[in-house]
């Protein structure tokens, strides 16, 4: 049982990241009550069945009364406008963060949606998710051991700022801070690009006149590097645009580390292409060893 | 039990492959004895512990008296050697097949290595294997439901061919049949280019200052996209120089996918990002639908 409660959580977007969070809450007895406002009627009434919401709002102004703690979980392109919305209707003292896999554009977003509120805002980013989206795939668990970045501006309070650290805890996540420009930076090359890789492999394939022959051959290898590739397009379309230059300084750097494995294999060079898998698979493996340690 | 039933396979290379193999058919009942052949003496001694083989032989003088069924599963770079040594004393009626990735380059090392006993060979490619290497990673259900493609040559005899097939059909795999130059077009645009895009994506990453505070950050999304980048350098060295002007020819493709990419977020066109992930999700869940079934 956590100590720290929540009377109400307006959650903004009923998906995999927002009913996951609502889920973890109502796990670890933190919140006593969850409200969902949602693009989707089906949606809402299914987050309702599984005990993922206790109630459906049909916007802000009857979201917002009572609620002490207001999770922002839509597709970043819709953020701004989201924010606009809440900030008429945001009681003194509530604690407001968002979801949002891109942290710049949040920003950027919070200072003119928001106004006078914005010393209420937390901008984070769980670093936790799946192919899948939707409430259907949401789950208590989802945030547990998993990193939670917190890019917090110099106009938050220090006892906002505490509260949604508190929230993001109680799910079972550990915090990191940093700048949204570094987070940007930072997500561009680790999670971002591969997104684009993958997306791009699976692209180039299908497109092409004898891909149900090429796919029939695909094997386990094929299935996990794509596995990102069944990500919500329209999700990975704004993050990809909300980061746009971060993005393509990473495209860049990566076709020229191509053009390197291209010259290995145009000279025959053998010894400098198994530096280059060697380099890899250290790197991978020393990964793999400190995330379960 | 399997109604097939061979004497004694003779294995060159006990590894993953090769272990996994001769599990299958001791599983199955299909096999009597199995003598293995390879390069440490340690990986060897655990086979034994292992039950994978029965009996270490030094070479292939002391290894094929009394092989029926012989299979060569070393890296492709060494097939050739491998097979001359095999021709002086394999056999007459004794069949051979291999498991190497690549097969122009293994049909070629067999025409120049095996000589008069060239009627004797069944080039195989079992599209399964793991990013783990060795003879602890082999198991008996590692060819369970997977293809394996055979690429018969003109000179291949159809007892021989049947009884590669017997073999292969016992492991509990399933087979197609194709060109040795078909087999590599299509291998390598749906393995061979991600396995070389995952080990170019960690070297990338690998090499910078920042690796650290980057890996650190990595998700469940870098960890399956990069899966296939733990696999073994020296294996995938040989296979990118055995099929090295298909597989720039997928780069070359790759290269224009990204720049199609490139161009999408240079313009900001989100409908046109939106599409290309859109194409990728639908068929790649459309493939996981039709292996399931």
């Amino acid at each position: 049982m956590s100590d720290v409660r929540f009377r109400k959580l307006a959650l903004f977007g009923v998906g995999l990241i927002g009913g996951s969070f609502a889920l973890a809450l109502k796990r670890a007895g933190a919140v006593a009550h969850v409200v969902g406002v949602g693009r989707t009627q089906a949606n809402l009434a299914r987050a309702i069945e599984l005990d993922v919401i206790d109630e459906i709002a049909a916007d802000a102004a009857s979201a917002l009364p009572g609620a002490d703690l207001v999770l922002v979980a839509v597709p970043v392109q819709q953020t701004k406008q989201v924010l606009q919305q809440i900030a008429g209707h945001l009681e003194a003292g509530a604690a407001v963060t968002d979801g949002g896999s891109t942290k710049r554009d949040v920003v950027a977003a919070a200072r003119e949606g928001l106004g006078a509120k914005l010393a209420q805002f937390v901008p984070a980013h769980p670093i936790a998710g799946a192919e899948h989206s939707g409430v259907e795939a949401a789950k208590a668990d989802l945030y547990r051991s998993r990193t939670v970045v917190i890019t917090p501006i110099v106009e938050t309070s220090a006892e906002v700022r505490s509260r949604v650290a508190q929230a993001w805890l109680a799910c079972g996540a550990h915090l990191v801070e940093m700048s949204p420009e570094r987070h940007d930076a930072v997500l561009s090359a680790i999670s971002h690009l591969p997104h684009a890789l993958a997306f791009a492999l699976v692209d180039m394939i299908a497109r092409r006149t004898d891909a149900a022959e090429l796919f029939s051959f695909a094997g386990a290898g094929f299935r996990d590097f794509t596995r990102i590739a069944s990500s919500s397009p329209e999700m990975w379309r704004d993050i990809c645009l909300a980061n746009r230059d971060q993005l393509l300084e990473e495209i860049r750097d990566y076709r020229e580390e191509l053009a390197l494995l291209e010259d290995h294999l145009q000279r025959g060079d053998g010894a400098a292409l198994e530096r280059m898998f060697e380099t890899a698979r250290t790197a991978r493996n020393a990964w793999l060893r400190a995330v379960k340690s």
